[in-house]
């Protein structure tokens, strides 16, 4: 495995904090287990039920996130202390502490690779381990694989609108939190982005950064000639931002500074025309070279109609739109226990209430491609089944005995291998509207057993994938 | 000023990762500033142009965060090593970086307290320093006042639809990230709600933290009544989740426990109907005393409609749709530069691009009361105006030279605030759908200084607040 990055993340992690951002409720249930001495081996699913707004696949992102969390989970003196006084631990004995104190993840990871492009209800992560262990990971696994997920798919998305033009992800200054603009870098990457502003992604993760210059340079000198000449004694080459007072006005400034504009950025009014003008003026002065970057409220819907228009727009900034997956903001990855082991013996469990059923059994996922390397079919089926005849597997080993077994990719890596993944799939499933029947079925093995355990709980809804 | 708690957030800062939490330009331009030599002095707010779908207030969080941001930031060798490699750094003096390696916030800071309530256009950060120090805090400043902000509005909206039930926040899974879910829980408190299930917020920030049992608790036991009686045993009068496999048979085997059941929680189905069957159930076995507890998708639109229709329902949890403010997930807050000090003299600045004009000149707020107590008027004004007769200003200094000049409250003491500040909202405010004109004028100097800046910049468009 390549070098995890010191990132703030991981620091947050291997000093305290960690095993604390999760819910009460995984904490007590661990109580519960523990003195009932049931410290039992269980699997756990994560996946999506539905899809957001709109969409008809997801690209797998967040692993890394999760692997540095399940290889780093401890739980600190402060953190037990602070259980010990908790109201709802009161009855809990001495032993459980003293178990947190030890605390470590033991168990086995299988994963969707990052940059996978999968479909709902499909497995993301499979986690086998003692129950407590796997239990108090829910929430962290979500949170991390949920967010990173959704915006490696929103930016799968608005990349396919720019149609070969490049997106850089400028959306920090709106996402949720410095540590989600960080991660909506990281994921807007794997998802199709050529970089990002914000500079911690491009120092902890490798990702390019790029910036241009905000209203308020411009606005701090008397003038905006002047202000483009001080910036470029510095900066050479810039992207000159050009709407501050008026973009067509703004465009006749930076020709005449002395520089040859790299680039020029529109951030408001009518993009299309403005781009055409732009265009215009610049060649006409002779830059036929100089690019138009264009940003301001973007989002798949609004560059895809700018590039079937054909705007000459050679860079699209987006931001609040790919940082908060704006049209559709939360992915609904559930975690589900799909099997425990007692006394010796494997039992499939699944939830029957009403329009929230699952799948019991641990899971794989084999693909299965056409002549042209599209997906033809994705067939889940138990973990143990026979593979299906020229199936792919999609999940694999990431950790065996809470170490890691495969090494992770780098981000250049993930962000090609998700290129290469949104290829596989067919035309309908790229739709920007609607949402498509997913190429999903149940192996007949896993079909029987699903309806075998649904009727012992008698459950009356029919479940359909 | 209280312990700063030490929090993954703040430990994060105090290491590393912090001081490149930012956009790449803020950082260009911060070197553009240092070469030209022009460090002058200058101003800027952070306000709401337009409100999140259906808002007609917000209400004011995040101003601890800031605070830790700008007191601790500083930046660390590798960081400027990672700049002075950066392309964009390339022709930048050594100076520059020099500077950097010194680099502290230095200026004056002006906020809105947490807890307050709000308009459009109404300045909740005001920030004086050094050009570069107020230019570099721009985007973490945004990403943590916008989050908060958002939430903590969002949140008082669901609280007042609970029409006095409690509200708990549920929704780390769910959340940006762990930080988000941590932050969410911070904003969703002082919005109203009365805890969360986010371990760490209870352990940093000492709010009230809430737990039920997870479905693969049930689950993995062959029976409810074995999981429900397991669980009694070390936790007593839990919240027993009845609905794993049916919501209604759920509740007979609570009651065929020996406990006395604290509170059962309904997490899908009708819940309004549910809601009346589980009461009336529990109600025949004696259990007037049991509480009810429902989950699941909620939102400030449904709480009204279950409250409304007298749901006897005793508390609400509410997860993805308030830590995403689902409806509406950003809150687009901008900085703005308002003024700069060249040559001695304080020069007013204001944009003034189609759609995105902005006021010039450092501002405060003046809140006027009617006899009821209720929120007259808010008149913005320059900050050096006569305070108008009675008004109360809203911007208090927090930092002064760099170092905090007011106590922060304690998070109950804003969440107080907070409450009393909504209660100072005229109803029409509190509206769940609609977008009422703010109740703000500017001053007539404002307003005169507004339009002779505009006017020089050419400006057609009429602006209106």
């Amino acid at each position: 495995m390549k070098d995890l990055p010191t990132s703030s993340l991981l620091r947050l992690r291997s000093t305290s904090g960690h095993a604390l951002e999760t819910d009460l409720y995984e904490l007590t249930m661990a109580a519960a287990y523990f003195d009932n001495k049931e410290i039992f081996k269980a699997t756990f699913e994560l996946f999506v039920r539905n899809y957001p707004k709109n969409r008809s696949y997801l690209v797998a992102a967040g692993l890394e996130q999760a692997v540095e969390y399940l290889t780093q989970l401890r739980f600190t003196e402060a953190e037990i202390e602070f259980l010990k006084k908790h109201p709802n631990f009161k009855s809990v004995s001495d032993d459980f502490f003293q178990y947190l104190d030890k605390f470590k993840f033991t168990g086995e990871l299988w994963a969707l690779p990052e940059g996978t492009v999968f479909f709902r209800n499909e497995p993301i992560l499979r986690v086998t381990a003692p129950i407590i262990e796997a239990q108090i990971a829910e929430t962290y696994l979500l949170s991390v694989i949920n967010y990173e997920t959704l915006i490696a798919t929103k930016a799968s998305r608005i990349v396919q609108s720019a149609r070969g033009k490049g997106v850089v992800e400028f959306g920090s200054r709106r996402a949720h939190g410095p540590q989600a603009a960080l991660l909506a870098a990281r994921a807007g990457y794997i998802g199709g982005c050529i970089g990002t502003s914000n500079v911690l992604a491009g120092y902890l993760y490798k990702i390019p950064t790029y910036g241009t210059m905000a209203h308020s340079f411009i606005m701090s000198y008397d003038s905006e000639e002047e202000a483009f000449e001080k910036f470029c004694r510095v900066i050479p080459q810039p992207s000159f931002l050009v709407d501050t007072y008026d973009s067509i006005e703004g465009i006749k400034k930076v020709i005449a500074t002395e520089q040859t504009p790299g680039m020029i950025r529109l951030d408001s009014g009518d993009r299309l025309e403005l781009s055409r003008k732009a265009r215009k003026i610049l060649d006409r002065a002779g830059y036929k070279e100089t690019k138009i970057f264009v940003s301001g409220d973007l989002n798949e819907y609004i560059l895809n109609n700018l590039t079937l228009k054909k705007a000459p727009i050679d860079f699209f900034g987006v931001g609040t739109e790919l940082v908060t997956s704006r049209d559709d903001p939360a992915l609904p990855g559930i975690y589900k226990l799909v099997s425990v082991t007692r006394e010796g013996r494997d039992v499939y469990r699944a939830k029957t209430s009403e329009g929230k059923m699952t799948l019991p059994g641990p899971k794989q996922i084999y693909r299965l491609y056409n002549a042209k390397r599209r997906i033809r079919e994705d067939i889940i089926t138990l973990d143990d089944e026979r593979v299906p005849y020229g199936g792919r597997p999609l999940l694999l080993k990431v950790l065996e005995n809470g170490d890691i077994v495969n090494e992770l990719p780098a981000i250049d890596e993930i962000r090609n291998f998700a290129k290469q993944e949104r290829e596989t799939l067919p035309s309908q499933f790229l739709r920007l509207t609607g949402s498509e029947t997913p190429p999903v079925r149940l192996s007949t093995k896993l079909e029987r057993l699903a309806r075998s355990v649904w009727s012992k709980r008698g459950s009356r809804s029919r479940r359909r994938i």
